[in-house]
């Protein structure tokens, strides 16, 4: 069974809707939020917790990572990522272009590939779109993801031109590299903050063709009215046959806003990092943990919560664990926050598919609004 | 229901035996080993993972770290230690004596108490026997430890006599002073290595009269020899219908010969500690696992272990989180290690039942020089 996306339900007057995303180890249900298991695994957690627990029906997984450590060679050997980190479900890879860009030293672009040094050790390496693809191939992912070149927040018209120019080249040569036997390979879009450069990025990889168009070079450091804006510009002009992914984002008020404006994916490391730092979302907004009047609380972080660590236990023990720097602690928040994304996910699809998304969304800042009993805000 | 402790099988010509611990929250078959949740959580894993995948029928918390943070009224306030930490089943609390010794700075010893400054911080406590249990009946441990004078190795035999003056002197004061109701309280012998001060010490102990007897003062630098001659030595002077306990012991040889030897509990921070440390124990020895020989070996960490780890996990991928820091690397190793120490405990109990401890310590032994072809001995 290979990769296939079908339009589950269109919203009237919008350009949101469900889907669903057949792939070789399994259905998603979109809009879908992805949890980020960046090494190989999901930050605490086991892959029965992320399937069971949290639910998640994809997770994402980091090219530049697993090609640096342990090497993709060693993975393949080993069965391919699916095997080796015992997750069984769909896994989508990213390519490396954003992590070059955002953890690697003396990164030098030309048209052929990118020189970089790791981040691990200094070690040298040169990266094509060619091989980016064959590593994605070795890792197995169910969803792989064009090299491309993503270029600094802000960034002058010419040298974001150039990096859509070189993208597009980069995405042609990737389309035209052998991948696995029903591996989908994804577009990535650039263009940074001109709406003339996210058109010509989009009709240039259309015209390429892809099996889903992805929204990059963003969580680079703009603001999240242009960020939405860019989402808001872009997605008509994407096919609305294929998946649309932003990629590595973000906060809850971006998922409800961009799942709005039609995205059906995203990823962010938000829910996970956040939960290692003690904050954990709720539904009236951030609560940090380590706050000393959760000294005594014997609340759950989140009352209507029904995820494993508010089922079990209270404030003042999470506050406790964190405090004493205890494994537990990041394992219980990221628990609790990934089931929040999930959960978020949840409701914005019950309220596409019932027609009901202005009211969820109305609700949903009239909640996290009242965080004022939480005293959440004034942290 | 209260403490008891029944003896369920005596071997003949050997103080070995198997026994059952009743306690307010469940029985305890002996002899067991203790998993350590110095700070109101076995590191790394959840209550459900130490009931359920362990299997462990009693945990030990630490009262010095627990009143130290979060401070013993407010874990009595929330509803006591097993509610805090949502573990249902027994708890023994150490009474800080050992803690105090190891961990905080300027200890200075009067008759009436200990005065000691926080690791944590600095500030200063005054601890007496009297507040020591006072604590515990905070903490509402079903087994509570006596405060004890644990003094350093090497001593003098007079710095050693004064050491079990003392320790007496505090057991009697410990014994007057109001405990929680089904509350157990275990008298601590101290001695050194003197055989006449260890005597002296479980004589004056008797005389109070104990729930229970735990040989305190080691695990302090000794040698195995010297700890194993004390076990030995005192074990036929302990009183025959109370449970012996060895506190802070030991590796899997030391748990064999001691179990052997008559003791019913045990706790270590070995299993638990190395698991951070990646070094897995396994029926052929020791096996380091961020060594490079592991890569790309897809075997289990041990092929005859049934551990979730084993079950699940593949040895190059324990060294990949390892080697990146993976919080799940330390959940994964710390599953492994304490279910080979139940499986171990399991198998003593089994060979006391049948009468055929001897042979399956040859076994034991046999097998673990058998390390030769995973080469775990030359790490």
């Amino acid at each position: 069974m290979g990769f296939g996306f079908t339009i589950v339900k269109k919203d009237e007057g919008s350009f949101r809707r469900l889907g669903r995303i057949t792939t070789p180890h399994g259905d998603i249900q979109t809009p879908v939020f992805m949890p980020v298991g960046t090494q190989g695994a999901v930050k605490a957690l086991t892959p029965e917790e992320v399937a069971g627990e949290i639910r998640a029906e994809i997770i994402l997984c980091n090219t530049y990572h697993l090609y640096l450590r342990p090497g993709h060679e060693v993975i393949e050997r080993l069965g391919g990522l699916h095997c080796f980190m015992n997750w069984h479900r769909p896994i989508l890879t990213d390519s490396g272009g954003f992590q070059i860009y955002s953890l690697s030293a003396l990164r030098k672009v030309i048209d052929e590939g990118v020189t970089f040094q790791s981040h691990l050790d200094g070690s040298t390496h040169f990266l094509t779109p060619e091989r980016a693809v064959d590593i994605q191939r070795a890792l197995g992912a169910d969803i792989i993801m064009c090299f491309d070149e993503c270029i600094q927040y802000p960034a002058t018209f010419s040298d974001t031109e150039a990096a859509v120019k070189r993208t597009s080249a980069w995405a042609a040569r990737c389309r035209e590299q052998a991948r696995g036997p029903g591996q989908a390979l994804f577009g990535i879009v650039q263009g940074g903050m001109f709406r003339e450069l996210r058109e010509r990025s989009i009709q240039e990889l259309r015209q390429i063709g892809f099996d889903g168009y992805a929204l990059g070079g963003l969580s680079v450091g703009e603001t999240t009215e242009m960020m939405r804006a860019v989402v808001e510009h872009s997605v008509p002009l994407l096919p609305e046959d294929r998946p649309r992914y932003l990629m590595g984002v973000g906060t809850p008020a971006d998922l409800v806003e961009c799942a709005g404006r039609g995205i059906d994916m995203f990823d962010c490391v938000l829910p996970t990092r956040n939960a290692r730092n003690g904050m954990l979302f709720t539904r009236r907004g951030k609560l940090v943990i380590k706050n000393a009047r959760f000294r005594e609380d014997e609340r759950p972080v989140d009352e209507q919560c029904q995820c494993y660590t508010c089922r079990t236990y209270s404030r003042a023990y999470l506050r406790h664990l964190y405090m004493a720097r205890e494994i537990l602690s990041y394992r219980l928040n990221t628990v609790h926050n990934l089931f929040y994304f999930t959960t978020l996910l949840d409701g914005l699809r019950t309220a596409i598919g019932d027609g009901t998304y202005g009211e969820f969304r109305r609700r949903f800042y009239e909640e996290q609004k009242n965080a004022g009993d939480e005293e959440e805000d004034r942290q």
